[in-house]
């Protein structure tokens, strides 16, 4: 319990920022000369991919800070269980581009589901890291109960909200994409919510 | 409102420097042994077009340090605004390479249009960022009406002449092009101008 | 000897953070129409390699933390040092994708012998770092003798695990890649270890 | 002339650490079952077009620094002077992709002559940036007359130098790459000689 967080903010950061930028490596240029709107618009999956995943980042890098400004010090345990959480960030880009290969065939469903399954991994390593800071005491005193249980119920909610969009991709793969970016409605709001909130709670 | 910009000015120049440094990895190796300088030669819409981007983001990089010192916190509305933001920047690798692989076939048109219309895109997303900080009484309150009076009329101005770029592609493609470099020269200059005005401006 | 080792920190934590980002770009998207649940089973070799080398970067950018907190300022031969040693980390994506390319073929043997030999060369780089620093008289004055011990036969170790995983690795290619998951479990471990007694050592 | 150079240089630290570490990305892993170490083997060239270009990044990234310690404040040529310096930077990738494809083929000569006119323009920026410095009057008052004669001295030698490896490439391919180098050791040379006169000097 040795040090400050800023170092694991700032490697953190950059690890948010170049999965999220690396993004757009997976759209390819369309070949086939001649027709080159008909070439763009058929890569429709890949800006449904590369769209959905750039907000997903984006949000995770939002609550990235958010759990981390809460935290006094780090040690052992959360340098490896957050550098777990980035090992699924970095991930992202490669389920991304297996959607965005596969959303307008029949391997849909398959694609789908192995995305949000990448989620449901995330979302358990996202509930380790927050169980690391509890146990290892890295929490700042001036954080509420209230606000620890938001967080917990919050984190186990992802979990099985991401577990059911994958199971709804087995109904339909359409679904599944859709609850995904529902949850980033969500995710959205709440945080627009917690913010007006947080002069009470913290 | 929570917090200054700092750690959001860190994560976007994280992602302004690694969109830029990507740039490079759309020029390919020519092949075709025995006749390396013709190759190379026949990159020119590559050059072109990475010259351009790396020149239209360095600019965009030196816009948002301008934009950020006029702030004094940031709220939610502007964390994703300017997300949405840098989501357009990390896109433009990709209409970088549209245009590099079409420019000298007949598709060159589209690719300038699909390229100046990332632009557009670009452009509204800098207006829905800049409405964020006034709307959320972000600025600092030394930042003058009259310095708020130019920024807004800039960036209105960078719709309009991003439309226009796009139009003049359908007349010929170069124009498109030759616009775009052109807005880079105008927008350095506002630059200048805007720096030795500044004492009074502030 | 001219100055203190934040800017040397920073960019060392750059390429740390981008190398291990990077290594998903290795792992490519599988083709074979309506059967990809197979074509992403098949790329199992992948997912080791990705995982073992993200784990091993990351233990790499802790220890080249609690190195750099030992040091009270930066000379030349420091910062050429490290820079070689960085040069080994952004190799890692290489030997990464031969492995991920060559595990289920009778290539393995080669594949795993040259990943195990990049890592002989990182743990003689950083052998070289640790005498760059204690030669330089690098060090700050409260490292005690006892500490500074422990790490000397501690990267000793490195270079002959290294090279013992090699070894193994012309018995047979899946002992190499084990020994180098065993050791990550001994870094991490060595880590905790180090932590509860540093408050005596330092 | 309105900041300090600290997010000039956060900025640009991005870039150099992106350059260095997106060189690996060029080296392809070989294709050819059953005879993988002949496959390593034979992409020598890769790998020596790599470690050329990441040593000299990496004194690039050195210089740099050493050279925005003697900056006081920033103004706009001195942005846009820096910016195109990097712009050479985030070029090198690819004439070390070109080298690398073609160090073994009748086109040697094209590629190394290439990748030496990418350092003349590199080494033009250099001065540029230099000049914007001397000229913007962005300089601290303590830096010696001295020291800038030497700096202006060494950055023209850089010009001439780089031009007389690209000359020496068509004498002899081989010549160009280590005169190349043979400069980096130059280079470091100078960097410690300046180091251990700098007492004086600063």
């Amino acid at each position: 319990m040795h040090e400050n967080p800023s170092r694991v903010e700032a490697f953190s950061d950059g690890v948010f920022a170049i999965a999220i930028t690396l993004l757009i490596l997976e759209i390819r240029v369309p070949h086939g000369a001649g027709n080159l709107w008909a070439g763009l618009l058929a890569l429709w999956p890949s800006y449904i991919a590369f769209l959905l995943s750039f907000v997903v980042i984006l949000i995770m890098w939002v609550n990235h800070h958010e759990l981390l400004r809460m935290v006094r010090a780090v040690n052992y345990p959360f340098l490896f269980a957050n550098g777990f959480l980035l090992l699924t960030v970095t991930f992202i880009p490669f389920p991304t581009a297996v959607v965005a290969a596969n959303l307008d065939t029949p391997d849909a469903q398959t694609a789908v589901a192995f995305y949000c399954g990448t989620f449901v991994a995330n979302a358990l390593l996202w509930n380790l890291l927050f169980a690391t800071m509890v146990r290892g005491g890295l929490l700042r005193p001036e954080v509420s109960t209230e606000t620890l249980a938001t967080v917990r119920r919050t984190y186990y909610a992802g979990i099985l909200v991401y577990v059911l969009a994958m199971v709804l991709t087995f109904v339909r793969p359409a679904l599944g994409l859709i609850l995904n970016g529902a949850l980033c409605i969500v995710w959205i709001r709440l945080g627009y919510r917690s913010e007006s909130s947080s002069a009470r709670q913290f």
